[in-house]
């Protein structure tokens, strides 16, 4: 692995409806109080042209990509994310807190979708080259976070995959997590609102002392 | 190399104002005078979604991709154009011409834009799989093509790049021509519209008689 770890880049990742946009805002707030710049991202999105080919991805009423188009518009999209969003912050000392990174890509396009790993992989060393120093990842049992994101509204193309693709989302995610414990926290997302939040902001404290 | 050779599947390549969409037609009329369904086709684009891809690389009024984007994006709208329009149109017997496939990639994101050509080599073995039996490349000097391309109105963004950029392309086309001759056939496009219509003619109908 040659990927450059980033100790101001902190990612939520998890699946839907677990809480990632909600933290966020918790995150958000604790690292301003800090009096750090802080740049609140997502994805796939986080520049224009990002989040163009994010709804080329989600959109329900588009020609719906096939499995290598959906993995390549994503990592064209993090290339740029990358590029025009996250180093810019970076190296002008501010964090960065990204609404799912390149984990999703492991978790979605490779453990659900099937594609290959080591070709995952390829990619994020070639177009991506870094990676977060910190990630919380919101696990829920995939029942409960589908009933949540349901109550959201209409559902975009992924989020209207069946049960057994999410399935295997929440699997992919949890082998990462277990695969790389000095970057991850895994969160018990099935609590209260306000307890995941306090957990997650607790997390990103201690990695503040260590890392800031 | 393991890609699945198409006998059916003709491509044109040259650069900007070689003569590529002119000569399509000529090519067109000559298979449909053969009796065969002929479905014509471009890249980037082919399909509604590869075709939205496209404006994302081309319009003017976009943010611009990152040099990696661009990759992924012209290899995403590729995945979609075979899976989805080239596969199906062989499966039931069409000849399929493509004004471009991916001899543009080795040329414009390789040899002009600097790209690896090793990492292109696998994106066409993962996600592209099939090559063109025939590959007819319309050469013209840079000049000569901007001139032609520029008459044609207004710039894209790759139309509007320096002119060392586009000798790179030229010249990475003839590598590719001189590295597989069995595929490649190059033809002189400074020749009146014509002629260079004639010679395109004359090499189909030759590659046809041996592989109908
Ligand atoms: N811990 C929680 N318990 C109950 N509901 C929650 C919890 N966290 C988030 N929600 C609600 O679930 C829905 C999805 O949350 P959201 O943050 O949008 O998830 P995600 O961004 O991970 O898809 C929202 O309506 C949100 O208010
Ligand atoms: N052999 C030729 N001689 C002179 N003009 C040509 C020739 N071939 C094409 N043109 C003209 O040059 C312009 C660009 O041709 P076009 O087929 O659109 O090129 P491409 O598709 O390769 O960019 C058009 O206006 C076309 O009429
Ligand atoms: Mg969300
Ligand atoms: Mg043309």
């Amino acid at each position: 692995m040659t990927l450059r770890t980033l100790p101001r880049l902190v990612t939520l990742e998890g699946g839907e409806g677990a809480g990632k946009s909600t933290v966020l805002a918790a995150l958000r707030e604790a690292l301003s109080a800090s009096g750090s710049e802080v740049v609140s991202t997502r994805e796939p999105g986080g520049t224009p042209l990002a989040e163009q080919i994010r709804s080329l991805l989600l959109d329900t009423h588009h020609e719906p990509p096939t499995t290598d188009a959906e993995l390549l518009l994503v990592f064209a999209a993090r290339a740029q994310h990358v590029r025009e969003t996250i180093l810019p912050a970076i190296e002008r000392g501010a964090w960065v807190i990204s609404d799912r990174f390149t984990d999703a890509s492991y978790a979605y396009q490779g453990a659900a979708r099937g594609g290959d790993l080591g070709f995952i992989a390829e990619l994020e060393q070639r177009v991506v080259g870094i990676e977060p120093g910190l990630t919380l990842l919101l696990d829920v049992p995939v029942d409960v976070g589908l009933k949540r994101a349901r109550g959201r509204g209409a559902m975009d193309r992924i989020e209207s995959e069946r049960e057994d693709f999410f399935e295997r989302v929440r699997a992919g995610y949890l082998a990462r997590a277990q695969a790389q414990p000095q970057r991850f926290r895994v969160i018990d997302a099935t609590q209260p609102q306000a307890d995941v939040a306090a957990q997650a902001v607790a997390h990103l404290r201690a990695w503040m002392e260590t890392n800031a």
